[in-house]
């Protein structure tokens, strides 16, 4: 097994593809985990905003928790009817540029693209987040671990979704038990004991407010609250990856996600007020995490809180994997209609598509190194993005419906009227709310990544428009080209290319650029005895020997220059430049070359022009016997035909 | 002009290069300013050691310097007999391989590497030294001012010799002219004073002693100060670029260079001792070099103490170009006795070795980000490799006298062989009392860079061995090659390459790779009309399409495949793989590509195999107007000769 395999798993065969398709119970890990976990950091952010206030900011967060919820609702209702309508993938782009056309589908494209890394990033520092609230010890070490973590969820993603999605399973139910347990115990201790419960282990004392409550700032908590709710769409963008009945299995999948995560901040919104739980100063010594804090009151610090802290971090790290599953096949979509490099779209030997995966984990490293690992300084970006898409892709199904012949068009276009327009308000919020913490970001990254898109297609037309012919071929009934080989010296690599240069055309010129050329007398008393005389002995069109004075001690320039002027001396024949290249076995050998042949092949293709045709003859260091001895034996026909080739003459 | 030329100058034709030569009063700059620079760090070096004896350590710096300043005569008659001896250059390597051998050449040669690059670094960070003892706020930034200073010098290295020494000359004598005056007046002081001068700016207390004088603390103060010596070597090594006459030149040149050493190193001596300098403690706030501290004291700080400083601080990092000029050249002669890659031997457009200079800027970069930019740290490595460089080069001198028919050999080689015994002596001190504050790390660099040279001087013979070849060539009688050409559809970039490979062989293949064979149906109908018609109306071979099936939608290993079985098929033929290429005209505009048609042309070449040939067809996107329209109006004598040949059958 080779270290590639090793890493990345054995190759998948084409016709293994459907096997790869998953269902509900696997659909909820690999497309939910980026909703199912954002319990962990929406409301959090939220009680950041309260910190403020004091102890009294717990009393705002069931409300805003509330209006989130509501939110879920609707949108979960929009993207039923999502599903429905493009059981091949309804992601903002696919529906925006089906309905609403090429802007707002790249609109909708960037705003994604710009989520799903953030959602990388804002997950996995969350999940850091929950390891240093558990142990507090590793503060100082956030950002290596964000990292580390970050390119072991790149690896997983590499080896392909059917491995992601059974390996996701476990943790993510384990997390949904431990927080339903958690809030089960902590219902029961709450009514149990009249609304005052005393905890376990107390939570640290919010510090004393420093400002009263105004609309402003509970318009913030809210917007930063809103986190919670990204992620959902993913479901809907990722219809091709379920198994038939496709539609079903998604809207179930869908379904069972808000279901439980609405359940899931209804229990933290409870729990923070019953237990007068604030969140703690992000990025600084002391921090826990808001869920660390509620857990410990409810259970103490004991076997369950640590096993629950564990299920947090896990699935907060894996809830990056929703990124992991929907970035690329968002680059794959936008690199097959030519917004984007073509490698985007290649699926690798393991059936995912490689490219989008390590540029995804590249942007969203790049980001927790920017902001050092610590999620609330990520949060203003992250929830414009999220509802941008949702947006534009509510009021693209809008669009969609207007022009459907469905009988129950018209009550499925108010849905989504109601959607776009309730998330549409809440982008207004999230972007006012948040523009000068960092939501201004979403408006320089979002334009210039559609410009982005547009100049790579234009690009690409402009190609396919110069390449693209249906017209039959042009046959060129051109003599054979001269051949031009630089030569250092009269080698065994030399004579290799010399021999297929023999095979090719009678027009052969070797041609050797020195300094001093005045020095090149013993090399012309060399070739001529150890080249031209065995070749004329063997009846074949002699070899010509060039010098060319090189003035700067360059060796390409010179090269360049001639081939230039053969090129216009002979207009109506190819230039063909061989280059012999010895062939190491060992990669750290080639240290030592000078790489002049690598350069010349370069420049030549760039810089030769029309005419130039490059030959890399190489010749291998373990070459022991060499190639052709049945040849060397019977000279049969096949020389007769070489020789009867006549050098064109360049005046014709 | 272009940015290259703004930056490294005009390139110097060959017959220029005799101008490049520089005389005494150049030369003194040019190879004498790693000596003359080391006042301002060998005697802070041993202060620094001295530290831990309070104000009673200046007692002991006055006879380590009278020491240091002996060795420095011997080493000088020592070298002064080199140079005549060897006037092309009597490096330490150049010397041990003429009359020690191999092995003690590479020893010498890795000592002196190691000791040039270390010159670097602790001259650059002793400039940067001087600089925040001017400037005391600039000392949390020293390590970038140290970065910045390096990439300066090596692009000034970059672009020549001349130019260099040129650059160098002014502030070098202001350097000398500033400290000399600063001793005259400083000696006027003391004398006037009665010994007991006042300072104008007082120097900061000398904290209380923590120990007492014992021999091992003076020896590793000692070794220390011999970091004053080094550099003096740099002469004899670069006799060559001496104006004639050469010998006389370089021995005045080296004789001023000790001279005004000794002065130097005197004067501070002489000064810290009436003044009662030390020096501060290394790496923390609030250092101050022994020179600014001598300087204030003497002049205050004043318009002259600013002058001074900056004479100091221009002079330390341009110092370091003592390394610049010597190290390529080391690296060269290393090179051409093929101890080292070859590009270390090529000229670069301005006569520079510019590899060499990249490969020392790299490595001293690298020391001053390990070390952090302070001088101190890394003192004890600096020694070792001047005095095992010294030591070999005199007995290298000795074993030359013994075999010398000259008249006065026998006292040359007493000379010889004091100075080898002195520096040998030396050595083993610093070795010893410097061990384990890193001149260990001397012992692991050393063997290894042997190691290296070693490694590399067999690969070259092995390569050399099985490349060479006196006899006349061996003319393979093949066929025309077969010509595979890989195509992904047929456009202009693919009708080029067909275009071509009709020119050179009767038998071309192309080839598609599929991941589903049964789907060419479109593609075989097209090939049919579009190519196989024309060609066959034309009266040309027809080439054939060759469908291959991809299992794991990879392209290259089934070609490569299919080119081993068709080798195999062809045993007396060459293969020859065309890859038709897209040719943009802006780089970036590769990013967009897949980059197949590079991978597949690597691969091709390494694991063709013997009888594989790579050819890449270029297609220029700007190619407006199609070459070859003179070919179409008049096809001549050459397509009856190209038609003529005949497939030879791959039975034969």
């Amino acid at each position: 097994m080779s270290l590639k395999e090793w890493l990345f798993g054995k190759p998948i065969p084409n016709d293994e593809a459907e096997e790869e398709k998953i269902g509900p119970l696997e659909g909820i890990p690999v497309l939910g985990l980026d909703a199912l976990a954002s319990p962990a950091y929406g409301p959090e952010a939220a009680l950041t905003v309260l910190l403020v206030l004091g102890a009294s900011g717990s009393r705002y967060i069931g409300p805003i928790i509330a209006i989130i919820a509501v939110l879920l609702l609707i949108v979960q209702f929009s993207y039923r009817q999502t599903i429905a309508a493009y059981p091949d993938g309804g992601g903002s782009y696919s529906v925006a540029r089906a309905n609403l056309g090429r802007k707002p589908a790249l609109l909708a494209a960037a705003a994604l693209a710009l989520d799903y890394v953030l959602n990388v990033a804002v997950a996995i520092s969350a999940g850091v987040g929950a390891l240093v609230s558990a142990i507090p010890g590793l503060f100082h070490h956030m950002l290596p671990l964000c990292l580390v973590l970050l390119g072991l969820i790149t690896l997983v993603n590499l080896r392909g979704i059917r491995t992601a999605g059974k390996l996701f399973m476990a943790p993510t139910y384990l997390f949904v038990a431990c927080l339903g347990m958690t809030f089960l115990v902590g219902l029961v201790k709450v009514v149990s004991s009249g609304g005052h419960p005393v905890p376990v282990e107390p939570p640290p004392a919010i510090p004393a407010g420093t400002a009263t409550a105004s609309l402003w700032l509970l318009m913030r908590a809210f917007a930063s609250g809103c986190t919670a709710m990204t992620g959902v769409e993913a479901v809907s963008n990722g219809v091709p990856i379920f198994r038939q009945p496709r539609v079903r299995g998604a809207q179930r999948t869908l379904a069972s996600i808000v279901g439980v995560l609405v359940v899931l901040l209804a229990g933290v919104a409870l729990l923070c007020h019953a237990y007068g739980i604030g969140a703690t100063p992000p990025g600084q010594a002391g921090f826990q995490s808001v869920l660390s804090q509620l857990v410990g009151a409810v259970a103490g610090r004991g076997v369950f809180y640590y096993v629950t802290s564990a299920s947090i971090l896990v699935v907060l790290c894996l809830s990056a994997n929703t990124s992991f599953a929907d970035f690329p096949r968002l680059c794959r979509m936008l690199a097959l209609d030519g917004y984007l490099p073509v490698s985007f779209a290649h699926a690798g030997s393991r059936l995912v598509y490689s490219t989008g995966i390590i540029i995804l984990s590249l942007l969203a490293g790049a980001l927790l190194v920017a902001f050092r690992g610590v999620t609330d300084h990520l949060i203003p970006l992250f929830a414009v993005g999220a509802f941008l898409a949702f947006t534009v892709s509510q009021f693209g199904m809008v669009a969609h419906w207007r022009r459907s012949q469905e009988p129950r068009a018209k009550h499925y276009l108010m849905v989504n009227a109601v959607g776009g327009t309730a998330t549409g308000l809440t982008l207004a919020v999230v972007a006012v709310s948040k523009f000068s913490e960092g939501a201004w970001m979403t408006f320089v990254f979002v334009p210039l990544a559609v410009l982005l898109f547009h100049t790579t297609r234009r690009h690409h037309e402009k190609v396919e428009e110069a390449i693209e012919t249906e017209r039959p071929m042009r046959v060129v009934q051109a003599a054979a080209p001269v051949v031009v080989v630089p030569i250092k010296r009269l080698d065994l690599v030399t004579e290799k290319g010399l021999q297929f240069a023999l095979t090719i055309s009678p027009d052969v010129q070797a041609v050797q650029v020195r300094a001093q050329p005045e020095e090149c007398e013993e090399l012309r008393a060399c070739w001529k005895r150890r080249v031209e005389a065995p070749i004329r002995a063997a009846g074949l069109p002699v070899p010509e020997l060039v010098v060319l004075r090189s003035t700067y001690r360059q060796v390409v320039d010179p090269l360049l220059g001639y081939i230039h002027k053969l090129a216009a001396a002979h207009p109506d024949r190819f230039i063909a430049v061989l280059v012999p290249e010895l062939i190491e076995h060992r990669w750290y050998h080639y240290l030592l070359h000078s790489h002049t042949a690598t350069v010349l092949k370069m420049m030549l293709l760039f810089r030769g022009g029309p005419q130039v045709v490059v030959i890399s003859a190489p010749w291998f260091l373990r070459e022991r016997k060499p190639p052709f001895t049945r040849a060397l034996r019977s000279p049969g026909t096949s020389l007769q035909a070489s020789a009867a080739r006549k050098p064109a003459s360049s005046s014709t």
